[in-house]
């Protein structure tokens, strides 16, 4: 890693309360950590480290004494948390003593939306990991009403959002966006990239409605991981790809 | 920043009145600022500085004693406010004393574009910042009536343009440039540019309906920010992409 | 500019009428203009100088003493006045003693192709601008009636042409350039050609339609414009992309 | 030309009937000419000199005189002969005296498939031009009948088939080749190339139903153009690009 | 062409029955020949060489005295026998003497499954050529009742398969495989690529679908065509694309 | 082969069980194995040896005394059969004492998710694989219920999930993988890639619903095939592509 911010003129920690990653270097990439109430996209490829990232945040949360969720999108909850065990991660303790909560998102059922509305809402929770974003987002939702008629010859026929589209789409994700900054938290959303795709999400959309987007990457030829802070509110940081390995303990910088 | 334009020998300063942009070499640049009464398209990917060129933008417009006004697709106006006190923005006191206004675009709700018209109409301001017109050209709209015919056989049935096509987006896109047309104001508007495109918008129409586009872009591997004149009216500029880096203070060039 | 048609040994000239482009350079390239009595694409992304080709068509027109129309689908036509003011077109004049006329196509009203038929067949216009082409090609139209059946077994049922398909497309567009045949003029036609495609213009198939093709580009990396005849009817031309820059007084050849 | 063909072991001219092109380094190319009662697809893109190879088709059918027939789907004959014209191919002679008939395919009027299969069936044509196939096979046709029904569950239900769908053009283009084929003559077929596609046509089918190919090209950075021999039934021919150039007289290797 | 299986150490020509090609290298790189009972898919752009490469394959059958049969989509049946005659495939004889069968599978028509079942079926051929599966395959078929339901609320609504979707497609596929697979032969099938594309076929299913697969390729630049043999069950090859030329004769490697 | 974990400091072995792949070579790789009850995908384009990746897998459950099912979406399992003698791999002995069980899954039938589910909850098996989950997954299932509603009006209409949507699609690769976790084994998941794709699968989303991913490739041009382990959970693994080749005996590193 090159001293990509040594001579750090802005003076933001004092106007900017950090929340910490969890990961020692990227702290100090961040000027600190996370801008305190922001919403971070974790984007990235599969196997790229998207999940350790959150698993590295969550415990952060629990050292420091604060309340934590895990929203998740995979039924096999259980899974997760062996997956997290296995890395070094042990969860258990802080989810018997309701520190920690894991939450399963079942897109099957009607009402999630509520659901995690509510619980966000009564959880009082001091960081919300939503992993992933892409599924919820993609259940198709109605909107209705906002359809602005430019008439030319008088009609006033209104028409619905298709469903699936760029519009609704952007509405779904604004909304759920909405649910997590009322929730008075900081936030790591993970998101879906396809492989060799270019974009920051399989949507294209939820990257231009968050304050923080941070790149997980891999080239195989190369045999490299990186991570690449693509933007951060209020943070001067270095957007150079930084090589990252992902050994037991999770993501460390080389 | 090369001398790309030392010999300018287009005296057009005297034909054109100019609106400083906020950022003195931008300014130069341009030959003095952005055409008065000039629609400019900022475009570009997540993170590149779109926002932050509008808060040189109006910061611009306050110290001027200019009247502003800053539509905004984003329900957190107060997370705007804050990222600009962030960047050293201080807009509380305009707002205070009603020379700025913050006024959000609420796509869930009807009758957006009559809102905008009415306020724009009304409000008498020089500098309107629209950020970010995608979302809002992305709501659908009913357009009717002037399907011409070409008909062959003599029958005169119509058809409704196709709603999320491109000529009802262009219809669309066309009608909100009227509306800052009418304001007599000098007016930014920022757009989506999806990541790994070579579009200048995510319509692909915006930017062939403005007299300026600036382009944000951002090259990670090289930790390089970019700012491109792309186009702008009456203006002899440099198509050459300039090196710029966000800091404490916005946008500085290099 | 290298000396692409020194040796021309196609006399041409005697036996094809030529119109000046007034561009003086471009008339050498084109053999002494465009073919009278053809239709030109221009071609180009935004802000690559496709409307300034235009000015400097029809200042040669008045300049010539022929009439001229300047058909524009952008409904702010003192705009392209005041641009045109800009560069150093003073059409004033020609206006007030009717030798120019600038008319608006307004794409919210039925009946413009009616509209501009009339007008081209009884303006006796010597040259005619359509600036751009592209939004009212993207009109929706209805076809009907042509549908070749190919029974197999005996059924005669007939469908519409889809509307914004190619067939329809096409069909539309060669409507537009048979308005402009029969109006016995020489014409420039502009085209959007979307940044980042290698098309000739943003339906695909105009540029089958026409007599010329002129390619307007910019490389912003080398910070050059370009300007490439890439056809032109009963002319020996070079394909090669000549340097231009735009500068008061227009378009001129490096 | 380098020489692609000087040990040409394949003595085919004796199996083969050839009929001229009417460019004599083209004949040797193809070892004598076109097969006779072949059909050869004429792709390219805008401008890449697909009608001027079609004039010296005609033209050399005129000299051998055998009748011709230039079927267009350009309803400006006028122009296409002024361009012949122009180029030094005078038709109007052959034209006069019956040799030569030009036919504009109207698109817009129903019936077009049988008045050409009319047209190919009496005239008794030795030499036949459709310039271009791509409006014609665009013309959305309704096929039905033919649909195979896999039953699992023992429906027998048929669905028509697509308007505009590969397969359904596929059929409407073989339908066109047939009509040429029974007229038993030999054809030149003109396809649109959209610039940037490396298809061989539009359809991307036209290709596989022809016995021959060339493919007409141009490079503007070189200042090049190129004919390609992609395929030609029963001759031995090189793939290499040819350079050429377009001249008074037409079409000249380099 | 390099020695790519000089060292050959399985010993799989006991095991595998094979059939020669009808190409001694092609049979020499495959280990004696296509396995038997096998499905090769010949795939390439058009004048690949696809339906030279059957003809070698047919003309091996009938020189070993077996019964071949020749499906093909092209309906000029006449101008394949001349095409083969004309490179010295002479297959009169054995057509008269009722070892090779042509048939032509009209499109037109309905029940060409069931017609080509029932002349695999009762024919008795040792070899199959099905020329091309692409048009065959694209025929829209209807196929249903076998709609999985995922009810997450009691219902029990089912579709049917979208004509034209990639499922429909790959059952279609699947059928027409199946046939051949039941006609106890070893089979060749050709398969459209589109020129540009880096597929294995149009409707990228089939490749999965047979035991072999051979890419045609034509290099225009370079003046070569290539043979690669990209699967082969059974069949220890190179993957390396080989150098061949298409002369009198047929195909004869370099 | 590099040494790319010769410095394992991980001590995962302890905490997770494995279970043999069949090549020595890749348990070495992945640390001793495939994780128990994990689900691993292998993708690859046709012929890159994804099928003989799963005879290995089954040898060595058959070896270690396991129970063992391959579930295939190809009707021929004859051929499958003989596909894997032909190789080396002999599962008759297996098969008949009923420790290997071949099921072909009909994609003709209705109830194949249930049959599926109903095999692998009551046949107790150790071993899964799945060859392939393409063609099961683009059977077309309806789903419904779980549509959220975000009414700006008051309405709760809701709409079906799109057939053969991403959203769909999702649900019912989902539920396939859940039947799987819910046997209690661990799986080999095959999956297409159609060739010139950098997808990980051609529905692009099942490679964010595995635990593994082992990607299959080949280099024609180098003549080379490659094995890449793309991701594994807790595992640490070398992202590098690993040469190997296929011979009797199946897949050997190099």
């Amino acid at each position: 890693m090159d001293e990509f911010n040594e001579n750090v003129s802005m003076n933001t920690e004092s106007k900017n309360e950090r929340i910490k990653t969890g990961i020692e270097k990227l702290d100090w990439m961040l000027q600190g950590g996370f801008p305190t109430k922001s919403i971070t996209l974790v984007s990235g490829t599969p196997g790229s480290g998207k999940t350790i990232m959150c698993f590295h945040y969550i415990k952060e949360g629990i050292n420091q004494g604060e309340k934590c969720i895990y929203l998740s999108s995979d039924e096999r909850v259980e899974n997760i948390k062996r997956q997290a065990t296995e890395l070094g991660f042990d969860f258990q303790h802080a989810i018997d003593n309701g520190q920690l909560k894991f939450m399963y998102i079942d897109l099957d059922k009607t009402g999630i939306h509520k659901e995690m509305e509510m619980e966000l809402r009564i959880g009082n929770y001091s960081r919300v990991v939503l992993d992933s974003l892409t599924p919820i987002s993609e259940v198709p939702v109605w909107v209705s009403g906002i359809h602005e008629v430019i008439p030319s010859e008088g009609t006033d026929k209104t028409k619905d959002f298709p469903v699936g589209s760029i519009p609704t789409t952007r509405i779904h994700i604004k909304r759920i966006m909405s649910m997590i900054n009322q929730a008075n938290c900081t936030a790591l959303v993970t998101s879906e990239v396809p492989e060799g795709s270019r974009s920051l999400s399989r949507d294209t959309i939820s990257e231009f409605l968050v304050d923080g987007i941070i790149l997980m990457d891999l080239d195989t030829t190369m045999d490299r991981r990186k991570l690449t802070v693509r933007k951060m509110r209020a943070t001067k940081h270095t957007l150079k790809p930084q090589d990252i390995t992902i050994t037991e303990g999770g993501i460390q910088f080389l």
